[in-house]
């Protein structure tokens, strides 16, 4: 498991600030899967809180919406094909940790497994907001806990040290954009 | 007024799903604004739809409420300082659109503006959803038109011809990162 470190809960947003694909991680009842969404943004600072789309025919829902946790965890360039692999496999099919090399590893406050080898993580409990949810498969909730692997995310800030320890954005048909050049204005 | 094409509804979320930072639009009664929001995200494909955080505080919010309609457009790298400078200053102080060198052209099918020399569009007719927009000042809508620069995306893909013309994703603190290379896993 990479190195991380806590990142406190005001400054977990910066985690998605730049609108990385994620993967959103759960867990219920001796069951566990990963999916990747490119639908994920924050949703406010302090208390941190995160939006999610999460489809209904998708197991993860059904392990969301019996545990009302999931983590996101957001991977790096050299977890693309893992990426697009959990993206497009089911977990109703196969064990997308044994089969896809997602490892998992023990969040602290969720029950969902934190993504090895990402670049940062959060803890999310939902919110419950059952007309979302049901209407626009929109799930809202709390950031709970946060962590970055200090070579990637530390004192508020990205490093990116390399090509393949940048964040992705996912566009369509195994297309993904990596995080390019910070500037500033 | 750069040039636009239409973009086919059922391919607009791809303007939106490697997380670009975007200017939010508004007009109503002789008034108008825009605004930076680095929280939105595609919501659905066909129809499509968004979401997007639209702080109570702003004047922003005060237009699309009373008009029940916003623009997105993706500004390129080239924007990024007028990017800055409208999520920074409030319209209730100065005239954006005079002030910031934000200008705006008309849409087809919405009152609010599309912010000229961006990379792309989307016009955009709020979803009545009260108890979310009061509770997290979040904002669902449907895209009812897309428009692109041929130069930046035409056929579904992303071209960014140049490095000033590429999508932009803000960090904090007037940093942002450029949309980086794109890779096929």
């Amino acid at each position: 498991m990479t190195q991380r470190i806590a990142v406190p809960l005001p400054k977990a947003y910066l985690l998605l600030n730049h609108g990385p694909t994620v993967l959103v991680s759960s867990a219920h009842g001796g069951r566990r899967n990963v999916m990747a969404a490119a639908w994920s943004m924050a949703l406010d600072f302090d208390p941190p809180k995160v939006a999610v789309v999460i489809d209904k025919t998708t197991l993860t829902r059904e392990l969301v919406d019996a545990s009302g946790e999931f983590v996101l965890s957001v991977p790096s360039r050299r977890q693309a094909a893992m990426t697009l692999a959990v993206g497009t496999k089911s977990g109703r099919e196969i064990d997308k940790f044994a089969g896809l090399g997602a490892g998992g590893a023990a969040a602290s406050v969720v029950g969902a497994p934190l993504i090895e080898d990402c670049l940062a993580w959060l803890e999310c409990r939902v919110i419950a907001e059952p007309h979302i949810q049901q209407t626009y498969d929109l799930f809202l909730a709390e950031v709970v806990a946060a962590w970055a692997d200090p070579a990637a995310f530390s004192e508020g800030r990205w490093h990116f040290p390399d090509a393949q320890q940048r964040s992705i954005h996912y566009l369509a048909g195994g297309s993904f954009f990596t995080t390019g050049d910070e500037f500033q204005v």
